[in-house]
């Protein structure tokens, strides 16, 4: 349970967009894996409660590929059956042959009008297996028009491509201690102006109710001009700090939650990339201090950042004068 | 009509773009469908008048669909049209007949150039007729070229998915009153950084003259950091707001337009997105509170935002004191 | 001649991105044709200086057309000099005959596999011409592809579909008067917060010699919140402007351009758009007032925009006071 | 080895992103040919390190294109392997022979499969061929949507088509002496809004110890108007600057980097671009005038920008008292 003392004076932040009153909101506030907010909607139709463009980008590789597949074989199932039920004599150059053996010809023939290979050994011959050949070449087309925004979409969307460490540490800092996390980027992409924003929301007992309350953390250095190297951001546990005062076991007794949202420019794209990232508070480690995850080559001609060692840490003391300390001894 | 009194000395703005002598615009200032401005073009071509490719992103589904289809059977049909013309002859493997016969062979040789499909059953012999065919193929990809981008450029405009709530409200607010109203995002897209302006227009009696001003409306909290749940603005009825002193009954006589502006950062396509609304006098509740649209889920993991209750309100009693409130009583 | 004076102590911008010493720089600074700076590059390589992506994009639609169907002739010719070359007896199915016949079954053999039509009365059989048809095939879908991205390119590329006056003209204005010109969206797109900014180049005399300087010009409103109607900007002739003092024959004979930049945000691209315009001396008249181009609908539904009022003025006399001055009557 | 004088109290910026204590970074920072900072990843999976977007949007044409060939052959290969181990009496109308004939028969029905030329001499005819066909022509329609997709990305990416001059020049400037270099636009894209940051990395001698230190150099105009023809920054070495003081021969002897960081608004894409670009120690000149590379065309009409000048420049003599300056006689 945190114990802030109201007279601390902190400035809650009252534009989070989880409400005043958020008591309302249950669970992590954001999805690590999702990197969204942990909302679900109801009272509107399945349909217009997803944007499937939305969805379709945000859709792992694997699944998208798939999906298209599907649609594929479905498309063609579905136009098989057609040109089947408006009669098989209609099809010049098909093979003849039991139910089966027709079918699948019937398919192969959709298959070839669909994705306009036309090889000619089956083509259509009367009036309504030629509109409906008419029609699903343009379908297929059309689709693969689809298909073809779709894949632009996916690979040309803006990402930032950056790890955040798995825990956030409270570290010795200067005379006094520090909330420390780092992020690295991990690919090839060259991120510029990054700038970071932390809302802590912590429960908090005000009168001898809890209520949820938002607060914006204060970083050392908020903005970087190049993003090449692993960034270890450093929130000072200071008198603007609302977690002065409390101690690691405070720390993991307290719902609370650390979010973050970096917002950088990617050369490579010109475009603002996003990236967002949370900490509970079982992610917190207490006394602990990140090993540093670059060093110089050996012919001192670039530099290495081996971000497998992104989560590295070593534990340290923290100083006792603060750890002990407890909001009685505020100066106030 | 609007009892605004000039001693009042409130700032009107004046660029709001819709000219600083506004009785010469009319009727309402925004379409809600349309989400734009009620101005109509003359004295310039149809064909300048219009962005075709704004046009073609604006256009609701079905309808661009159906257009398509209409375009690709009207060039074939074109195109068959010219086969014919140059005679049948020079197409090999035709099926000679009656008339209509041929010219359906014709117009399934054209869909199959023109998607390249190609299935060859029926080909091109004569010069003549083998280069139309080569520009028709070209014509076909170019077409189905445009088509894909077209597709591209509709699903992959940035759109806000924000849903208003039908009615502003007049609500109790603190000791006196505010005009309220709400938005919430119906789709699986993230905004963040949202941004509202607020403009009234309003008839105003000066002099004896009527003519229309623009306000800007204040409001409490006009950035969020994210809109992940519904978002009420609440714009004070206090001395700086031009509709401190209106009773119900005025506004409900009144000529005036809450026109808003929402801009938020979608993270999703990165980009920044935009809606507008508006609220017109018979638009807005005098007395009225929403109820709370989002609670957390059975199991505590997570929220639910019901967004069938976006316009759910219920009465509430205004205070007398500000609402028999007129204008000859203002602190002046 | 300009007849500024230096004692009027006016800021001179220096960062115009026209250099210093703009003695160096001739005629118009700004095309309205191009919207681009009068400048041509030299000493680089012809490939090198021009942005063919930039080039296409910039091309009139007709020549990007003609330019596309050329190059679709050219490379097939090119591929129907191979197969001819390599000998028509390795594309099965084509009509012998004499060599103008058969070179043109080849070209026609050629287009069919570019496009992938592939009807497949003519047929490669042996290696050398498959393997050339091979490449072809490839080599037809990737420009299809290069196309449908130039395509997409050309119509989503931002576009403010601004209409500017032809004329500027010198009003009065209040007690004293004031430049003007009026620009007008002229297409179904959607414009918000648009954003101008003025800069006038003029030759001025100073110690005897004459030089460009360039001013910034202050307008009344420079920011609008969106352009919807047509759009005056008026720059008050004060006593921070530099054309404070001249005569309309003073203007006729100065070397000036007034150049204008205009920002805006496009809702429907949710892109920022921007237009360029200028006026040298002889498009700006001496007393003149424009006339309004919109008025309400007979039924006051909606307001009309009359675009080909665009450039309607009346002559307006000008305060003499003021016209007759000079600068030794100016206040220091 | 720079002789800066920690009694200068120059301002140091610790939000470069090279990390506070940067003798852990080595060589260069910025490599001027790819733009990027000089840094390689490790641990982590190959895969997971590059994005093959970015990758397939760096790459040179050349490459871009062979590598686009060889995956169409060898996806081709490998279908040809399928279809002959299938066998090739499931594909009507191939011509027998040897093996070698044959594989190639094979090979070149499955181009014109992936192609979707489908000429149809050669056609699918049992099941399992079938099959496998209705895949590869799904599979290289999709890969061309692919293509279209990398071909857009690649010509729509934004660059600011920005040439600097190969050497910063230490130059006379009023009474003193600055630092200069230069950048000119190369091509026909318009650039306005241009803003350039610089940053200086030295190595410093602090307590006896070196360092590298990061300095913010200020310039005379660090904002340009439009960039349509050259521009020459201007870094004075004044008290401000921690290059004052420092002799050629110290420049020369210390490890120090110039980086330059542009950002502009291009205006035929409407989008931001950047330019990366800087100068090591013996990239620097001491004692030197750029050339005006810019001049009139012979009937005024327009300017001509010189490209191949923008390296020229001649000797300058630096002033004596500044160039024999050393920080025992700064001000302090």
């Amino acid at each position: 349970m945190a114990i802030l003392k109201k007279s601390r004076n902190l400035h809650t932040e009252d534009n989070t967009g989880f409400g005043s009153n958020s008591s309302n909101y249950s669970g992590r506030f954001f999805n690590r894996d999702t990197g969204g907010a942990n909302v679900r909607r109801t009272g509107i139709g399945l349909l217009n409660r997803y944007s499937w463009y939305h969805t379709m980008l945000g859709m792992k590789r694997g699944k998208f590929l798939s999906l298209l597949f599907l649609v594929y074989i479905s498309v063609n199932l579905l136009f098989a059956a057609i040109y089947y039920l408006i009669g098989v004599e209609h099809l010049a150059g098909i093979e003849r042959g039991h139910d089966l053996k027709e079918l699948s010809e019937v398919f192969f023939f959709s298959t070839q009008t669909f994705t306009t290979v036309g090889y000619g050994r089956i083509s259509p011959t009367g009036f309504l297996t030629s509109a409906v050949a008419t029609f699903e070449a343009f379908l297929g087309l059309l689709s693969f028009a689809i298909a073809t925004g779709l894949f632009y979409g996916r690979f040309s969307r803006p990402q930032a491509f950056l790890k955040f460490s798995e825990q956030a540490l409270v570290a010795p800092h200067n005379e006094g201690m520090a909330l420390m996390f780092r992020m690295a980027p991990f690919k090839n992409n060259l991120l510029s102006d990054a700038e970071v924003k932390l809302t802590l929301a912590m429960e908090v007992e005000e009168d001898g109710k809890k209520t949820d309350k938002f607060f914006t953390l204060a970083t050392q250095i908020s903005k970087i001009n190049s993003l090449a190297l692993s960034w270890t951001l450093v929130h000072p546990i200071d008198e603007q700090s609302p977690l002065l005062g409390m101690t690691g076991e405070d720390i993991r007794n307290t719902d609370l939650e650390l979010m973050i949202f970096v917002k950088a420019f990617d050369e490579v794209y010109s475009n603002t990339v996003v990236a967002r990232w949370s900490y509970i508070n079982t992610e917190i480690i207490w006394g602990g201090r990140f090993k540093l995850m670059y060093h110089p080559s050996e012919d001192k001609s670039h530099t290495i950042l081996d971000l497998s060692m992104l989560n590295d840490w070593t534990p340290a003391e923290l100083p006792t004068s603060v750890k002990s300390g407890n909001t009685n001894k505020l100066p106030e």
